[in-house]
């Protein structure tokens, strides 16, 4: 799938097929996904049933499509940038910024509120979306594993911390408003500063510039696109 | 409500009322809330239909318990015992001890991977069980706003920092498995050293002991029953 943004309208007041999943990631996220039936959706995107049916074959494939396209993004806004970013504690901080950029976006948001939703995909979609969230899960863990490893840390387990990074980043979608007082951008700054000075704490130095890391490291990101 | 733990049985093979919000957690858990009929939680309860509805009037009202329930416990196992620490830095780090103990009890568990159904609730029901959610971020922001401000710490903010540990507590219920490689005391302990640590870092002092803050506090908890 595209993993471009969507567009909202093809100009002749036509819904794409990716109108329907941002339609539909929506209005799952606010009634709930067992609330919303396919006239719910097809009301909210201007179509008629049948006309919802051409696009999607059932609400679950509506649904996997939806997490599925999920994860795309993920690959290419966050993962895809990172393996440009050489330093360990650069990529580090770096997905801390791209994760956060791509899931407080309103719609992406409604889609991290779905996650949870798997349980009621078949069988065999459940677990193409579980393999590729614990992808995720793995790549995430061996950032900190690289991080700690270079700054030889001895007290922090690689795998948990993950955990608790993806826990911080992803419960966004519980308390997150886009007209909230807190920006984008104070919301980075935080929890970067919480998760890389909770790995690392801030006495330590990088053994080959003897300089404090957040000295080192700080004010600017890695060149990312 | 009491929060003694849940007698599982009566002896007679009865069910008490309290069995039955534990099973009815556990179905929805498994199956999706709204994949979840008052049948399954009947027969998984070992009861009719007829028998569950002496118990509760609605699949909602059941929920509704539940989620009430969850917030009972986290009160009486979190918020009360931390009344009892005076120590700033000592409570936050109990506040993770005592949330993480709760949480990740199987059932509990279960309750918040649940939270997120608040939206199928009545309005007048979400609205209290939102009301209780938020009393207990505010508490958890004002343990952390007191030790930055104990700390002198200037570039955190405790709402953020708040939600961020709330993520890293909350999330667990989507990863965790009792059975799983990691023991609670090892996630405990990481979680503590991450958090802690990000928000004050390691080379702080208290002002008063001029002491390391970790080799001042650890490695003893606070006495909490």
């Amino acid at each position: 799938m595209s993993t471009k943004r969507l567009k909202r309208n093809d100009g002749n007041g036509q819904f794409t097929r990716n109108r329907v999943f941002e339609v539909a990631a929506e209005v799952f996220h606010r009634k709930g996904y067992d609330n919303t039936s396919m006239s719910d959706v097809a009301t909210a995107a201007g179509l008629t049933k049948a006309g919802l049916y051409h696009h999607v074959t059932s609400k679950e494939s509506l649904l996997y499509t939806i997490l599925d396209y999920g994860l795309d993004l993920t690959e290419s806004n966050v993962v895809k940038p990172l393996e440009e970013v050489s330093d360990p504690l650069g990529r580090l901080k770096t997905m801390i910024d791209l994760h956060l950029r791509l899931v407080l976006e309103e719609r992406n948001l409604e889609v991290t509120g779905l996650l949870h939703e798997c349980k009621t995909l078949s069988t065999a979609d459940r677990t193409r979306i579980n393999r590729r969230k614990k992808e995720y899960v793995r790549m995430t863990t061996t950032l900190i594993a690289d991080v700690v490893k270079k700054y030889n840390v001895k007290d922090v387990n690689p795998k948990l911390a993950a955990f608790a990074l993806l826990g911080m980043l992803n419960w966004t979608y519980q308390w997150y408003k886009a007209s909230g007082s807190n920006s984008r951008e104070e919301i980075v700054k935080n929890f970067q500063q919480i998760f890389l000075r909770g790995v690392l704490g801030d006495g330590r130095v990088d053994g080959t510039t003897q300089q404090p890391i957040f000295t080192a490291f700080d004010p600017e990101l890695p060149d990312v696109k």
